[in-house]
């Protein structure tokens, strides 16, 4: 056996794992990780309705055949906004029913390995879970790079440099407290650009970010995009970010 | 050879390496990096005075027999403020050497591995040698968990839920400074707290956070320490951050 899977370990039974996949490019999974993909009972993953999964795509070479997939496919994802009643109760109702299908298997004493992208506890799905299971099962989170990493690491900008700040926010935010945030930061990294690239852009260019600021579309995937903020048209895809690099202390 | 192995991949000649190394716990190296380590001609690492390297003791377990190894020591590390003229000649002076140093065994041909603690491109020393020999030399970065996520999983703490904005904070800001942005962020992360830990549990109590404030030191080492903020004394160590968690959209 090599070190690599020596390192990579095994998998117990009835235990819950939080397997962070990283960024995109199976090369980024942790030794950890890899392991568990291959190890565990069953292999769990969130997707959008029509879509194979992210996660699961990430991991694809390292999945053994016939190992057990459960496949949870979200019922709505972003054609409703999120912070309506509507689809509060429908991934509420999901989560719960997700949660309980897991448990089932959990109790039969399969170890289920559930894919997280990029970090699990970084604004993952994962944490739904985790929430609902983690007082009746054993539980072992893996943590991955995350998106953000492997975005910086593509644009090929440092994002950080001795004392800098850095904050990373949802392009949710209104215009004006992208404003005041960023202006506050040294550096940032601004989430869920999607459909609120034409706000971002505003609020960078007030907080008078616009010349640093790169646009990053599905990095380290083979279709990533990489473009100065300013050259970007309105709409932004859904695993897009916005960086902008710190200017801190140069030796 | 084990998919692990050959996802892991060689390394190319004259080529310069940054090798994010994870946390601390060699299991969270990702494929590429663990690959690296085991591949390039010389490994190269940062280390303090009298200290055997931190990023070296990280990859030991997969360094090979006769492997090259450069030790890049430190001349200052914190005995001297990182703001004073005198910390930023010697350091500066020092990376001079270094980068010098890294270029002459590139120019002969050989693919060169420098380990970076965490991710290379988040407060990364290797930033420092990426700045000067990135226009010459071809170089690949490969991205890391973070200090961070190592902390924020083994604390048991999901950092950021829904749209929750995260705000990496470095604690040698002024205590005014710190309040001001705990105040705007729903939830933070502050390192390089080692002596500044009275400043930052005084802030981050101003800020009405003490309750969910946690310190964790050494996050994924065999010797890590986490306690509630509030319970702990007035200095940190040097591998230690204060973690605050989101508390956004739970679903």
């Amino acid at each position: 056996m090599s070190v690599l899977d020596s390192l990579a370990g095994t998998a117990t039974a009835g235990t819950l794992y939080g397997i962070g996949v990283g960024p995109g490019d199976a090369r980024y999974l942790t030794l950890r990780a890899a392991g568990l993909v291959q190890a565990v009972d069953v292999v769990a993953y969130f997707a959008k309705i029509g879509s194979p999964g992210n996660a699961r795509r990430v991991v694809a070479p390292l999945l053994v055949a016939g190992r057990a997939e459960v496949r949870l496919e979200y019922p709505v994802t972003d054609e409703v906004p999120a912070d309506s009643l509507d689809y509060q109760q429908k991934i509420g109702a999901f989560y719960r029913e997700t949660a309980t299908a897991l448990a089932a298997l959990l109790r039969q004493g399969k170890s289920v390995g559930l894919l997280a992208e990029g970090d699990p506890f970084f604004y993952g799905s994962f944490m739904h879970m985790w929430r609902r299971l983690s007082a009746d099962f054993p539980v072992e989170v893996v943590p991955g790079v995350t998106g953000m990493s492997g975005c910086w690491t593509r644009a090929n900008l440092p994002i950080t440099w001795g004392n800098d700040a850095l904050a990373v926010l949802p392009g949710t935010l209104g215009e004006n407290e992208l404003v005041e945030r960023l202006r506050l930061a040294d550096a940032a990294v601004i989430m869920k650009v999607g459909r609120n690239l034409a706000k971002v852009r505003r609020a960078v260019e007030t907080a008078g970010l616009l010349s640093r600021a790169v646009y990053v579309e599905r990095g380290t995937m083979a279709d990533e995009r990489i473009l100065p903020l300013a050259e970007c048209g309105t709409t932004g895809a859904y695993f897009a970010m916005v960086l902008i690099p710190g200017e801190g202390r140069r030796l």
